[in-house]
């Protein structure tokens, strides 16, 4: 098994996207200390995860061959401000958690970037995301929009949460969504496997950052 | 085991919710027989599951439920027109399942409401939705808004595609969504467990109908 | 002065688009009687502005050029059912207006498409809209991405609430927008005038339905 | 003639609010210094006017009565950064404008708040907007509802863009929205009435900035 495939829907078609680098970009969710390194809030939770599948290294891969073909990568951050934490009143069952663990807390280490993720020249970092999507609380749908995206290669964590959701609500305004299933992780084995399920549903392809990043190449040299 | 649950994430906070019915309703996802009736085009891959948890009974008694205790009812069909078939070009992997089965085609059987869940008096018949949720292609939000409502009470086929994006949609619109693990179903255990392992993380709440029931006639004679 | 511009905001930049037929499409709102033709509903307030501008006239030289130049034309209707008429709690001066004449109502002659407006093979008919705009309560924003859809040529009534608002949203949307000055009327020439104002500030280009025929057959032609 | 009117529109409903205080929030747009203070990279647009109509002593007004009933004010920022004048590629009319004078410039003075118009602990300051409106590119429809909002109070700049563009989308969200005519100015006076006219249309209601704080201070002594 490769990249944290357990399951294929047998009666779903399969199609390898062809990669137009001109439309295409990277897209990361939540790349952050909190998810993302030790002592982070929810390392307890997903940490196994983020090892056993080299979540991180797989990450900062496809960051660095996405400057080396040239198209933008796409930073969707997740925040909860002094004032959030304070006031908010409707929270679902995954927000009550992330309020306990005071997690993606405005001005706490844990809310930066992991050390090896740090935005550069060819990173947009859009509005912070709360809830799951930056599509209803940022401005993802109007930047890559603006930078004349029409394919994401989206990454980043968790997998059944923030990914899940940015993937539904891409393909709902109309993107189309590779999922790379080796550079994301969930709460344990349930929340990944229930992710890889749902990937292969609504994606239009899922598939690996090893494969991605040759076809990248490929692509650039073509 | 009642009403499907087969795993419960041991470190979410559970709660149930108060039922006020005063900005409550009831919110069904494609009541129509593709997805409910023998013969159905989706019936090969959810019929056995339809069966097994009883959904169309389900699906009746809250409905008849809500009735009873004057809360209203919102339909979310799902609708492919043939212009739809014959001119998009940018389809997911469900999608390209959905267009080859010719499903929810205007105009034909498939797409009828389910002969026990025709609607009537009580039953706001929304936009059909096309994709995956009607709060990206039709006017759920509005209608929500307009009756007051607030909390959901969401049922619906199928439970990893259409319930899990109404679901996480409405989240992110401010509503609180009860849902209800009994009266959905997937294409296959694998569908359905993925959809009950989110539904625990991004619902307030995921319940079986005849608690819901309970709760509404309590709340009704309270 | 042609096309009902009676002010332009002389700091504001001007340019031609460029237009890409396989990317552009004519987009109407609201081409039904209610608006359109005598008798309709709101006849009383802009059927002196519909006359003057010649708009049925300009929307039916547009569709036809669509047509022939092998562009597809997007209807957006608005519509009110029953319910909505009993059950609405929450509505605006625009909408309480709407309401008290009955406008848009389903199964009426009014709520019916304008006869020379009638949809063919070319009309791609989106999900009505209520309030005033597909994007929040249709499936606009769907059909035009699936068409690979970039520009819209936009038309329809009224001038400053539903084609103003289709305008607002398309452009947060990443859509580029032509609007059409003379296809288009609204309650009044203050009504008109509002929406040019703000058509120049926000709209990629405004201009008068015989400029854009003319160059949607020149670019058919090269 | 008193905060700006200059034409009504006889047709329409005209209805005064109740103030539920548990529900109602002020809606600031734009508080930014280049829009409201002089050397602001739009104020050669629209100092006039934000003078003639003392739209900061009525926002300072608004924000200190708001605090003294104790209920929320939000602010909606505008914001570009270095990469988005860089690389943004489907300017509409107004952003060519806004990127041609460099205005709401992350990190500069211009794209400061108000000096009198700081945020305090009263002040949720949500995901700054690009584009025309926060429902679109923020976080606003999110904040609202977690802090239990159903009505806002709308001031801020520009009347006839920013203004305009948050007014029209909160309706559709279903919130209701009384704007203030006095706390708000455009680019010249045909933006202000372009903007006066469309808010009698759309807003639930429309009045002074004196009005509604009147108002607002006999619901907390009631």
């Amino acid at each position: 098994m490769e990249g944290g495939y357990t399951y294929t829907q047998g009666f779903l078609p399969v199609k390898k996207m062809e990669i137009d680098l001109e439309k295409t970009a990277v897209f990361i969710t939540d790349p952050q200390n909190d998810f993302l390194s030790e002592k982070g809030a929810a390392w307890e939770l997903v940490g196994d995860e983020v090892i056993a599948d080299k979540v991180v290294e797989h990450q900062v891969a496809l960051r660095d061959a996405a400057k080396e073909v040239g198209i933008p990568v796409f930073y969707s951050p997740h925040t909860y401000t002094e004032m959030d934490f304070a006031n908010w009143k409707h929270l679902n069952s995954a927000e009550k958690l992330m309020f306990d663990i005071d997690i993606f807390h405005e001005g706490t280490w844990g809310h930066e970037f992991h050390p090896d993720l740090v935005p550069d020249d060819n990173t947009v970092v859009m509005n912070p995301h709360k809830g799951f999507s930056n599509f209803h609380a940022g401005d993802a749908k109007m930047q890559l929009r603006q930078y004349g995206i029409e394919t994401l290669i989206m990454a980043g964590m968790s997998a059944n949460l923030c990914v899940e959701s940015h993937l539904r609500d891409a393909i709902e305004n109309g993107f189309e969504v590779i999922v790379l299933a080796d550079a994301t992780a969930g709460a344990g084995p349930h929340a990944k496997n229930a992710a890889l399920i749902n990937f292969e549903f609504i994606a239009n392809e899922v598939t690996t950052t090893d494969d991605i990043i040759n076809r990248l190449r490929q692509a650039a040299n073509s």
